[in-house]
């Protein structure tokens, strides 16, 4: 058969993310399947076992992450990777991450069932703990894998409980035998919901990511002084949170001002001592920027947060800000983003070239083999929430995409 | 001797306050004494033994407040009554409230100890839950005495792990067998610090309060939408985070908008989910006004809600405003501030005619008994703060213009 004509089975890939969203299912319609917790377990289980389904050669790593190998005729060659991340937010949905396992499945059973001849071995994978909710940072188990998180620091980290990562990792049986260590892969495909409304809004089914934005976290710590509201007249304030709510503004009108594909946000906010009739006297909060310019990003930054020192002075109020995150822009492979590309095209599609506002596995593994994604629309734009969403065509119509990207890398010589 | 040149044993006051401020003494010099704690029972067990000492006939009602009261030579007349509260803000300081009850206390050890015959008895109270931080609302004994509040309500108040009022009430064995139920009363007196900055920033010793500000408390809740901050842009978001910034900005400025005394806080915000890298979906903030003057709080209020729902419109936001307590100012006995006015220039004091910009349980007495406060000094204008403080001078000096209020309005026929 003429693998181009080859297509995923839509109805089979719809049935396992429907068996997969019952793993931690929220009342409504959403998953809670946090990273190494009894449900991530439960669907890990369930992948393994599709994967012997198909007998694939299955690694585990001391990580964690699930490899699912199908060999190659020349099987000494560096194989051909795709995959996602099985975890989810709290109250996250069903199609983050785990549409990314299982459309890799859907392509190591379709070239399974239908005996396709493959050049390189090709592999599943399912990364652990990338949505960094319950262990920060995210996409701990693909860094430790690429060589930029040591192991050490992934073990230590703890969850809100407390409880340790290598800890949960033992109990729920997944410390796998073989090292979280790189090995050389031909090409890695990650595919993925977009996550955004940018897809949708543009009426088009396949996005082909040029790479992933850059990425820049800050804590921003207001230290003001808490006094009793009634008797402490506004002049004598030191209103902690009202320094905050200016500097939130300031950073929600960055984009604005900067112009470009800037995004900011201010995700998460702490207040002392948070009661009603009290004058708010510690404020922290969270500020989130990124943009594919890191030129921009960085005038933004140059712009902004003097910006705040001058908002806390003005309330004689005293600012820290810490930086937390600092990556680049991360382009993917030229050659395997012009792969997805084409596929989509030869599929009938009309693929939109895009950037990935959201970090991915895909980041770490970008750093040390060929890499590039591919996007499905997400409803509404939604994501990380239970209505989170994507049409079943739609997540047909990225594996076929997949599927023949992967073929077109695992024949390659 | 001529009880005008009668005075308080300041030396004795200090080591009352002092061993009182042992009682849940925090790290940094306050007191963490939650109303029907342990901590509150250590402290009123210490209150009761005191009044014991002097040999008070001691009252305990069902709702816990304490009163010890000393006999008139005519002692079927309404008594005369002074007092506070013994409980604290968590980490919050050594004077509010147990000042008013160890000044009360001072007053009828200065009585008995130097024999002196007053005509009315002569109570000091300690009222239950003043601050409403363990449970809501505050002043809540005070309140049932008065006949404001019911007690069923007071009862199933519950604290933030679900302890019912009434079951911590019996677990620290202060329900009293007496009905929580106001008794004619003469003249009711509080001593209290001023939680403010006004009397240090006129170097004033004595405030005198003409009553209390009104009171008014708003939940705002803000529903956006959540989503993931890097795939979505700016254009597409309703932040509810950012709107909450507007309006409190809003609210912070309306005071400088309308004038006169009024002061506006955003004391609480909550925010959902609250995670670094989501946008805001759902926030929710407190609003408290006071003012002296009910029409311009009002005219305030009409300018500023329609203005919250502008901002949350303006970013595709739906908001949600709940009055939750609404006190119009409450003067105090004209008769009762003179004397207090008369009795600190008769000691030497410059008194300044002030208001009080926080509700005490003299608010509920008000509603049913002739009562005026006494106010000294707050360093710094702190206050519900480890570092609150007041000079034992100006302890003493409250305690003395109180010792003549009382000792006054006692030998009134």
């Amino acid at each position: 058969m003429d693998v181009a004509n080859l297509r995923i089975n839509g109805n089979r890939l719809q049935q396992s993310l429907e068996e997969m969203a019952k793993i931690g299912a929220t009342s409504r319609g959403g998953v809670t399947r946090l990273a190494l917790s009894d449900e991530d377990k439960q669907a890990r289980d369930l992948f393994v076992k599709w994967l012997k389904e198909i007998d694939c050669e299955i690694t585990i790593d001391d990580m964690g992450s699930i490899f699912g190998t199908l060999p190659g005729s020349e099987n000494n060659l560096p194989s051909v990777m795709s995959g996602s991340h099985i975890d989810s937010q709290p109250r996250g949905g069903r199609f983050d991450g785990i549409l990314g396992v299982m459309g890799a499945l859907e392509i190591l059973r379709t070239i399974r069932e239908n005996n396709i001849q493959i050049n390189r071995p090709v592999t599943a994978v399912a990364w652990t703990n990338e949505e960094g909710t319950r262990f920060s940072p995210a996409m701990i188990a693909s860094g430790v894998w690429a060589g930029s998180l040591k192991k050490d620091y992934a073990y230590n980290r703890t969850d809100p409980d407390g409880k340790r990562f290598e800890g949960e990792l033992i109990r729920i049986g997944y410390k796998g035998p073989s090292p979280a260590k790189r090995w050389p892969v031909h090409a890695y495909y990650e595919y993925h919901i977009e996550q955004g409304p940018v897809l949708e809004s543009k009426n088009r089914i396949i996005g082909v990511p040029k790479g992933i934005v850059n990425l820049n976290w800050y804590d921003i710590y207001i230290e003001g002084e808490s006094n009793q509201a009634g008797p402490t007249p506004m002049v004598n304030r030191h209103d902690s949170l009202v320094a905050a709510s200016e500097m939130i503004i300031a950073a929600n009108e960055i984009p604005n001002k900067f112009g470009g594909d800037l995004v900011t946000t201010v995700g998460r906010i702490d207040n002392e001592p948070n009661s009603v009739n009290i004058i708010p006297g510690q404020t922290h909060f969270t500020f989130d920027i990124r943009s594919w310019n890191d030129g921009l990003t960085q005038r933004a930054l140059d712009n902004l947060l003097p910006l705040f020192k001058d908002i806390a002075d003005k309330r004689g109020c005293i600012v820290r800000i810490e930086e937390t995150w600092r990556v680049k822009h991360s382009p993917f492979d030229p050659k395997l983003v012009r792969i997805v590309n084409d596929s989509a095209i030869k599929l009938g599609f009309d693929p939109l070239e895009m950037t990935s506002g959201a970090g991915h596995d895909a980041a770490y593994i970008n750093q040390v083999a060929p890499t590039a994604m591919i996007f499905v629309p997400s409803i509404g734009g939604r994501s990380h929430v239970e209505i989170e969403n994507t049409t079943w065509e739609d997540c047909k119509a990225g594996a076929d995409v997949l599927l023949q990207c992967m073929l077109q890398s695992a024949n390659e010589a």
